[in-house]
């Protein structure tokens, strides 16, 4: 999946990748110890091969791919079986063991650190796809299917999954986190893509969503328990089973790049794109800083400037006239060097550097690990909180790439951070808070994609007030009254 | 926003609309009565005027548009603020009084009667558009804000509503139903439109979903709120705020109608059409019986056979490309009499006879009402469930014009009884049931868009299992401890 450099980036920085190890994290546990005579009630059900307690496994499933902390769990169980993970849940939660589901180890806010350590269950190991219905455009997916190797086996078919958040995520991971990324302006996050999840409950309780076998576009049968999963980090419950939303390839795909001289005018085009009812299916916003990482990683040899990457999927004729609208719109606002590709390996080489940018950020300071930030807000607001974001980013003398699925309202900054040089980190720290009151003074919230997993509970009660996080935690106690589900996630 | 003959219609069947006044529900209420001195609390509330005994007043809150019996509430009352809202709300719940939030009385499930006394509360003089943010696509309104009226509002801006029931539907009320209709091919339903709500809860509490004024295109803050609220069915809360996506006017609209000699090839021709990826705005389904009932009430001169209604929004170029492509998976599925509508006031004529459709089949037998069906499948099986409900009307020998957003896998049949007629009655009633179970064999819902409320109750659990129903009940008991919010609506 990853390209040479990215490869080369994880090798040199993993002996700094995680200083962190086993550092107190304050609070004592709540949740009861793992003991050896649970080890073995585990064994018993998943099997020992299934069972580990090595320190590299515990290592590797105490983290994602995000600045946060390792938080190491005492045991990961390998579930291969809806069975086997009903079972364990219903075993941690009869003693109250911490449980915290696995996937892809992809996310961005330490939603799989183990902060009272207990149980990581991995499911990767249900890797099935059950079914691709594709005259109805969906398909099921078993928690080990990945996105790509989910594509991949839909090639055949003329469709495709278009959520892309970047990484190689698994799908029901994605429905975790509620992921979306660069297609999300014309094809919606997870939220307006999942028909039906399996989910396990803490007690080991089984439901389907939306009802068992169900995946109709639209449904009124009660509550809307599958959004009330999607988005909700492992906090409520597994994810063993995901119906989902698939779509045509398109006819044909045009990707385009265009530069501008300030950050106003970029984003003046994206409303005036959207204002146009142009249905853009890629609408990407990186900066000067951001072009000069992605140029150096990935080498190209882009004008270093405020830059839009753009795509258009659509049936072959009527996607000219989309494109010449669009580039009347770009020459309006004084855009240049407007450049296309249209065939797919031009096209597949621009949007692999654009995914890799958090790597080529890192690339920017040796032994760094990312740092992202995620603000989103209403399209009005954009330019402001961009251009006071470069302003904060320049005042700390940060080095701090600016990144956006723009057409969304959402961006990121992809600090790279040496987290041996605690003033640096500090400083990001700082920034990053400031951005998040800063959208939400505009209307905005402190997560666009990347949810509030273990960094941003703080900020949440800020955003919905103590009255609608108090909601939220009538809803986690309901189906999790003993708490044992990825603990300290979400919920201060 | 009816036509003469909607209005002579229901003055002419009004003597015979609520025959089952008062009837006895079977199981004797768990709720407190309203006492004279409870009313005195309202009144001191929300002032004398805006509370209402009179029996004419309780009629009218008593009942939607459906078949459904009426429910009298005891009282009526009109809020004027949140603040009224949330203090009525308070009063009911610690006197364990039920509360039924009214918004325009369009529901077709028996929503809002009063199965069991109590409130009636009718947000319907909050009646603010709050903001409109036409850079952003977006707009807040009070529960009082009619659909139609808010699209005449938002003429100016070059900027629609799309969510289109039919009905004229108060926004607020539509997130509660999660509605949709003919453009959520398109547009998507409610679940996908709503960005924020602002929320009463039964113990007076006020949350706003998404936090206060975030009006963001995502976000990945918490628990997805608003969509639990959505297509809740004021059983969980009193909705007094919605933030809803707004779209631009298309630049051109193409309606067209054109007819099959078979429901396979109608459909056949839905399915290849989004096979192309082409994003119809509209496509719908009528089969001959319906045409008959369109042609007799709305004065026109349509072939009768089964047809499709076809419309399509866009850019004005790339627009003509779309009709010719469907023009010609018409022809090779061998529709005939394909006429398209491009001005204007001939295609407000067709969407507006399209939408009183529910009437146009009542007037098929006088003194009748409409019995609606709304069966969802995954689109592959709609030809076989559209068949056999065909099979079954003629089996059963009654009068059953189908009628569906077969785009979205979704279709009625709007039976027209007079419930005189008990023998008629029982018969569609059977069919109903019948196709409820068709459908759920085959991947469907019992619902695709007009809810549970108080007819399809058995049928939830049917559909989700006991454990998912069971699932629901934990967030309803979560949120309602009291069993206060319209109960006997959603679960049994």
């Amino acid at each position: 999946m990853f390209s040479r450099q990215v490869k080369q980036f994880l090798k040199r920085s993993s002996s700094t990748l995680w200083p962190y190890l086993q550092r107190n994290y304050g609070a004592p546990s709540r949740q009861a110890k793992v003991t050896n005579d649970f080890v073995s009630s585990l064994k018993s059900i998943v099997g020992d091969k299934n069972v580990s307690t090595a320190d590299a496994v515990r290592e590797q499933h105490g983290h994602d791919e995000s600045h946060h902390e390792i938080g190491l769990p005492d045991v990961v169980v390998f579930a291969e079986s809806v069975q086997h993970v009903s079972e364990v849940s219903k075993l941690c939660n009869d003693n109250v063991v911490s449980l915290i589901p696995f996937g892809s180890g992809t996310g961005l806010e330490g939603g799989v650190n183990a902060l009272e350590g207990g149980v990581c269950l991995d499911v990767t190991k249900m890797d099935e796809i059950i079914e691709v219905n594709a005259e109805d455009f969906d398909c099921t997916v078993r928690p080990g299917v990945m996105r790509i190797g989910l594509n991949n086996y839909l090639r055949d078919t003329g469709l495709f999954f278009p959520i892309d958040p970047g990484a190689d995520a698994s799908v029901c991971g994605m429905c975790a986190t509620s992921a979306s990324g660069t297609n999300a302006v014309r094809y919606g996050t997870m939220r307006e893509n999942v028909l039906n999840l399996e989910v396990v409950l803490p007690d080991g309780r089984v439901i389907d969503t939306a009802g068992k076998g169900r995946r109709t576009k639209k449904t009124s049968a009660g509550y809307n328990l599958t959004n009330l999963f999607v988005g909700s980090e492992g906090t409520l419950g597994t994810i063993t089973k995901a119906t989902v939303r698939l779509y045509g390839v398109p006819e044909k795909t045009i990707s385009a790049v265009c530069h501008f001289n300030s950050v106003q005018e970029a984003v003046d085009t994206v409303v005036q794109v959207l204002q146009c009812g142009i249905p853009m299916a890629k609408l990407e916003f990186l900066d000067d800083v951001a072009i000069e990482a992605f140029n150096k990683f990935s080498k190209f040899d882009m004008t270093v400037a405020q830059s839009l990457f753009l795509e258009f999927h659509g049936p072959a004729l009527g996607l000219e006239d989309q494109f010449n609208t669009v580039k009347e719109l770009i020459d309006m606002n004084n855009g240049f060097g407007l450049k296309t590709a249209i065939e797919a390996d031009e096209r597949n080489k621009l949007w692999k550097a654009r995914h890799e940018m958090v790597w080529a950020c890192c690339s920017l300071i040796p032994g760094s690990k990312p740092y992202s930030t995620d603000v989103c807000v209403p399209i009005s607001h954009l330019p402001d909180v961009i251009v006071k974001t470069k302003e904060m980013i320049k005042e700390a003398n940060v080095i701090g790439p600016i990144v956006g699925h723009v057409g969304d309202g959402n961006f990121h900054v992809f600090f790279p951070v040496d987290h041996a040089d605690t003033e640096t980190f500090k400083k990001v720290y700082d920034i990053s808070h400031r951005m998040a009151l800063l959208a939400m003074d505009r209307n905005g919230t402190c997560t666009g994609e990347h949810g509030i997993g273990m960094g941003k509970r703080d900020l949440l009660i800020r955003e919905l007030g103590e009255e609608g996080v108090e909601a939220m935690r009538q809803v986690k106690k309901t189906f999790d009254p003993n708490g044992i589900m990825n603990p300290g996630k979400v919920f201060c």
